[in-house]
């Protein structure tokens, strides 16, 4: 379960790892701190779009007002070994698919660019309270070639790469990219 | 002369290519859009990072209030042939330096990170009515050994690729890019 960046969660219904005081993507940022600290990638949540309609200062603080715009990428961009990544998080409830109304056009478009210029772009999907490392080409591959609304679970888990969740960083999800990619 | 983005430019003074009606900014957006409809690069500029402090709804439209956060990293990013860009452009009226208050010590870490990353990272300064390409490398090379607080012009001149304005894209960075890195 995504949240729009920044937005207050106001209350969380269903995450899975919610119990344990985290969620996918606070998994994810805990990662990508280790990752810089230790020099391994530099890989940062993109900041939510705005179109600012109006700037004012108040106490040495710069306010704005603006309206959010639709995100037509995907929330995480990075550099690891050299190579752009770019990368969504995506949780589901469901037990047995991950339904594709979870991932809007202008994303798919997205993820097809970066595939056209060589660079990595996958999900990260949490389903079945487990989670897995989705290349874009598998996604792009399973929309154009199947009508359903839905990619089941054992497509995910057949062609995705499972990220087991360990200790320092807890979702060490470069180590499946590295079998996915490298 | 850079801008924050989105933001209305009240009044552009002192800029080379004001007179034509185009700023650097202007010339780079447009390559950016020739080298995305070409399947050249993705290359994009990062939103500007605000921190939503509260959000309405409005006549279809989500306005938000926030404040404007230091800027940390560069403007652009993006991938050509896999590999991953993070630049920034950056104009100066002086003729004899680029002066180095242009760039914060914010973006000085960002660009270490990315080149530590094997990420390519350079900016792209107008200076003298010229633009050229200049490495991160060189950047981070010239500050760690000089105490100066401009880069000498010539300096710039010999270390950075010049890329000369043309017709489609009237600003073709990434041949200059070419010249340096491939």
């Amino acid at each position: 379960m995504i949240y729009p960046n920044n937005l207050k969660k106001e209350y969380v219904k269903n995450v899975s790892y919610a119990k344990r005081g985290m969620d996918l993507e606070a998994f994810i940022n805990e990662a990508n701190k280790y990752y810089d600290v230790n020099n391994i990638a530099l890989i940062y949540k993109k900041p939510t779009p705005v179109t600012i309609t109006k700037v004012t200062y108040e106490q040495n603080n710069v306010l704005t007002k603006g309206k959010l715009k639709c995100k037509s990428s995907l929330d995480y961009v990075g550099v690891y070994k050299g190579k752009y990544l770019d990368f969504d998080a995506k949780s589901t409830t469901n037990k047995t698919s991950f339904p594709l109304g979870n991932i809007c056009d202008h994303q798919i478009n997205h993820i097809k660019k970066v595939l056209k210029n060589s660079g990595i772009s996958f999900l990260i999907i949490e389903i079945n309270h487990e989670i897995y490392l989705f290349k874009g080409e598998d996604l792009i591959n399973f929309i154009e070639n199947n009508n359903r609304k839905s990619i089941p679970y054992e497509y995910i888990k057949s062609y995705g790469s499972e990220v087991k969740l360990k200790y320092n960083p807890t979702l060490n999800y470069l180590k499946a990219l590295d079998k996915l990619y490298f």
